[in-house]
């Protein structure tokens, strides 16, 4: 029986662009499917009582080394963003409008890029507006669909979803019953689409 | 030139345990020297503001299948102990008496097995001098000496410099300058062995 990930995700998590990265390689090596759901990490800390690395000095320095050693093990571009922690709502309604508008890939990949390799400020509206169009990306009609009260509800509940599931950070990947956290438990994601 | 690692570790870590199954056999594939460093993990955490993972529910529920997914990559056994958090001050102290009385990998085997095998409380000092005693370490001497203000101060000072170093959590290994945080960064360690 085919398999699938069900990817919780929020743009504002370098960890997530580095197993954004890799993702599509594991769901096609394992004749897989994906399922991403956008969820706002910011809740999601808030339900669980966790909180970023990068409240803890020294782990967010040691973190932001980790992540480029991964970088370079993944042999991928990455760069810390000089804005972090960037307010991820617009992004991730913006994440559910672009689903419902086909287009979820082509924003995904803007986004991450644009946050985690060209270091821009994707919480301020404008630049993101701005960003978007210059990628051939109707801002007007995807964020005019991303403030809809549908839209706003669906992260909610999405949100509400992942932490009922266990989720208390990103990226977090479950399949069938398991609760995989991380993107350097991608070889127990394997695993588990083995089984 | 022989490398050296640095390896900061508190008995009272399961990840640190599990680190601690694994180290010998890279130390003597790189060729390199290891120095135990006993630090008291709930100074670092009360110094760096981090806290054990296990504080937030959801990430120890987590936290307790990964540990037992890498016990099965790394083929160890491997248990949750009942009363943790254990509080290893004495444990520690003792370790630092051990190194002194050159029975340190005895007394760190007993130890780490007692805890993460055999789910002992050996945070109660009569159950640990008892299982000591079985385990054919004199702990009347040991902990006579661990209980010397010249211990108490190492364990002190131990402590303040793994943190000025960076430590912020167990198991951290230290070679040359580079940090590398977790049981599940030994690929890394492993390189840093390399270079």
């Amino acid at each position: 029986m085919t398999k699938t990930v069900t990817f919780y995700f929020d743009y504002g998590s370098p960890a997530t662009y580095l197993a954004w990265t890799q993702i599509n390689s594991i769901i096609e090596a394992a004749n897989a499917n994906l399922n991403m759901v956008p969820m706002l990490l910011g809740g999601v800390f808030k339900e669980t009582g966790n909180a970023s690395p990068a409240s803890v000095p020294a782990k967010g320095k040691w973190m932001n080394s980790d992540l480029k050693k991964h970088a370079e093990l993944y042999e991928v571009e990455f760069n810390s963003n000089s804005f972090f922690p960037i307010n991820t709502l617009n992004l991730m309604r913006g994440a559910i409008a672009a689903q419902q508008m086909d287009i979820f890939e082509k924003y995904s990949k803007a986004i991450f890029t644009g946050i985690w390799i060209k270091d821009l400020n994707l919480g301020d509206i404008l630049i993101l507006q701005d960003y978007l169009e210059k990628n051939d990306i109707d801002s007007t009609t995807l964020f005019g669909l991303a403030q809809s009260d549908d839209i706003k509800t669906i992260l909610i509940q999405n949100t509400k979803e992942a932490v009922m599931k266990g989720v208390f950070g990103a990226p977090t990947f479950i399949v069938d019953e398991e609760l995989i956290f991380g993107q350097d438990r991608l070889n127990f994601l394997k695993s588990a689409l083995k089984t």
